[in-house]
């Protein structure tokens, strides 16, 4: 399917009134970051870039899309022609996935004419500012699980084609499997569960329909245990599953409280070995909250695939240098109030204190000093640069066209644990807050280098 | 594509548990209804009823679908062959679309045996949690707008395929367009927009980049004035276009107060019929404010695609009848603490009152009698029924598998206004609160008819 559509009608306006004037193919470069963090969060999840790879390949006019556009004049002719042939022919830099980014780390660089990065934007920008958001919330809750594992159950609570991806976002943010089927099949992501509330109330009685589930999907199954009774309804699995039992699953009441009796019956009853599975609305402050409890395993729904509380990652698509009349090819940025830009093309590199931790994100002008630069900035910041070191953040994605970036999705979650350990421990609060590291600018980025650090946010 | 893996693992392994134990064919009646409304809202808006009819007739299990279970060990060889021949061949009753609904409202009921319909579970949540929670969000910002017109333009505020059924949504709700073109061209819902700050910034200068877009669409295009001075760019706008200038768009700073000065200055240019459309991170409470600014449209983004707040609907998918070992459909209803569901099948009329606006929801059990028990609740209630009317509120939507209740989207557009104008006035208070009418249930609906009018979240 042609992802072409997937885009705002005002990027095909642009580009008639562009082709119009004469400076559709000027070069250009666009930037994707975040002004802020939306909910005080401390850090953001790269997420979805692999996502973005795929529907770059398919962003192509076909029949249908060209005859929309004509039938509705959204273009002239001049720019049927050009979406006939459209191929995007540029380069795409960006972070990897599973890395953390903050305010202001250009994310993803999509260099080109103008002409074919601009129809890009929306696109970009929807993949983008989902998977991130939800990997973004996935990190949070991962972290505050310690080591148990969570399932992604959210399916339900957002749109279907969304779900596979949140999914895929979950996964990569360390969560350890879903209940979705289609991410298991495009994505390779786990997938995992037994039965619901209905399948009890199918049966004749709850004996009936633990007895059924044991008996199709084996003793190591997990039985949902409060369709009625939760004490009840343990002492029959028991009885019918012996100490062989996989898990039960509780989804209601006072999770903790109710865990502590089930633990405690299970462990009365032999089932040493039994596990326990909560779920119900949970998010990362319930499941920090049940940290003391004796629980096995978590379910999350909801409020992983809503972002907790922050659906959409706030992330813009910004033209931030573009070739002007003479072939220069110069920054530039609006001055709207209130939405900072900063034009240029950008390197970015985090920077890593002697401990292993990250101290700061610096973005300099992009070129042959760009390194220097930044480890000039780091001796400005810390007095000692040697004790630190700089890691470039951007990766080439695409090179003249051609998708370069792939990468298994199990590459994105190794690396996302590796950023994990290197966040300084603030970075972990759950409470709402500032960036975990500050954001430093060479000043004046869009004129030229300089060493001064000028941080936002906070 | 077939939509059958938009689906949880679990329907799938409770499937095949209920094949081993017999009852997989019992005939069953799942319900879809809100135990709450989220956010305080007053009143929820059914969207998602078409789309979801179209997933229904693509849900089948084709090669692929099948090897990934078998491969995967999901399910045993009588399941796949269930599966291979899958066809829902039961009923669906449904709330029309634009309706709108209250906590316990029913708004889709699915009959047919255990196994056709739990399988559907997941899919009718994803559609309808996503789809009602914008469709509720959108009916908010409309009657905030009052008669002004709002664009949606979120698509890169959420997952792109999102995106589609958002703006699908949102103009059931009653926004005018949608800046998607998907959305244009598989729901023909009208598409708009014309420019962002970087096609003024592409340009050598701003008068540049309006003389090239006036130029290529029209002097009754819509300017972007904010990416330098706004005084400035509404001067160059109009001694460009003259009074023919169709709009100019503001997307920063304080809207009421520049919206204010444009308005002055353009009506001192003689640019009296040029409109002002603002934009930038609008949703129900901001547009509210703007009332007495002199705007004339309004473009709403991030807050609509994602429900401003409340991004799912918390709608379930309850099994509320089942055949027993008799034969005979019995009402069944969990016990889990704190999550009350209602056996039965269930008929809903909404009440209407003598001035014409609507007073309660009654809920009663199905059957040749639920009109006269409806009535019989009305005149409880009232002591007078003759003064007001019952509306039964549920459609079949699919008879014996197939789809009967397709309709075209302008008539849910149309019922939504009919059901907007319906509501109370203390509906539209956009502050939190009860639903605004009292949901009541025919006492006992899971054993038999009784009149005592019982209410939930009042």
């Amino acid at each position: 399917m042609s992802t072409a559509f997937l885009t705002d009608h005002y990027e095909l306006t642009m580009l008639r009134a562009a082709l119009h004037s004469g400076v559709a193919h000027r070069r250009a470069v666009f930037e994707v970051f975040a002004r802020h963090l939306p909910g005080g969060r401390r850090y953001g999840v790269v997420a979805g870039i692999g996502r973005f790879l795929d529907a770059l390949e398919s962003f192509r006019f076909g029949e249908e899309e060209l005859a929309f556009l004509t039938e509705h004049r959204v273009v002239d002719d001049r720019t049927l022609d050009y979406l006939a042939d459209y191929r995007f022919t540029g380069h795409v830099y960006g972070y990897r996935e599973g890395e953390c980014y903050f305010p202001g780390s250009p994310i993803m660089v999509v260099e080109g004419t103008f002409a074919e990065s601009v129809l890009l934007e929306t696109l970009a920008l929807s993949v983008l500012n989902h998977d991130c958001a939800v990997a973004s919330a996935a990190s949070r809750m991962v972290h505050a699980a310690r080591s148990r594992p969570i399932i992604e159950m959210g399916s339900r609570r957002t749109h279907e084609v969304a779900a596979v991806a949140a999914a895929r976002a979950a996964y990569l943010a360390g969560f350890a499997a879903t209940s979705n089927l289609m991410a298991g099949r495009v994505y390779g992501v786990p997938t995992t569960g037994t039965s619901a509330h209905a399948f009890t109330l199918l049966h004749d009685s709850e004996r009936d329909a633990f007895r059924a589930q044991l008996r199709s999907l084996g003793s190591a199954t997990t039985l949902l245990v409060d369709t009625y009774d939760v004490a009840t309804a343990v002492r029959v699995a028991v009885e019918l599953a012996g100490g062989e039992l996989g898990a039960v699953r509780i989804d209601s009441g006072d999770l903790a409280e109710v865990a502590k009796q089930v633990r405690d019956q299970l462990d009365a009853l032999g089932a040493h070995d039994t596990r326990i599975i909560v779920t119900s609305d949970l998010d990362e402050y319930t499941i920090a909250a049940l940290a003391a409890a004796p629980v096995d395993g978590y379910g999350v729904g909801t409020s992983v695939v809503t972002g907790s509380g922050v659906p959409t990652a706030a992330l813009v698509y910004k033209l931030v240098a573009r070739e002007d009349a003479s072939g220069v090819l110069r920054p530039v940025a609006k001055r709207s109030v209130g939405k900072p830009s900063r034009g240029g093309r950008k390197a970015a590199f985090r920077r890593i204190g002697p401990d292993g931790h990250a101290v700061a994100e610096l973005i300099v002008p992009e070129g042959p000093d760009a390194e220097r630069i930044a480890e000039r900035m780091a001796v400005d910041m810390d007095g000692d640069s040697a004790e630190g070191r700089n890691r470039p953040m951007l990766a080439q994605l695409v090179r003249d066209g051609e998708v370069v970036g792939r990468e298994p999705l199990e590459e994105a979650r190794a690396r996302h644990r590796r950023a994990m350990d290197e966040l300084p421990p603030e970075a972990h609060h759950l409470s709402r807050g500032y960036a975990a590291i500050p954001t430093i600018f060479a000043a004046r980025t869009d004129e030229g280098p300089e060493t001064t650090p000028r941080s936002i946010e906070p």
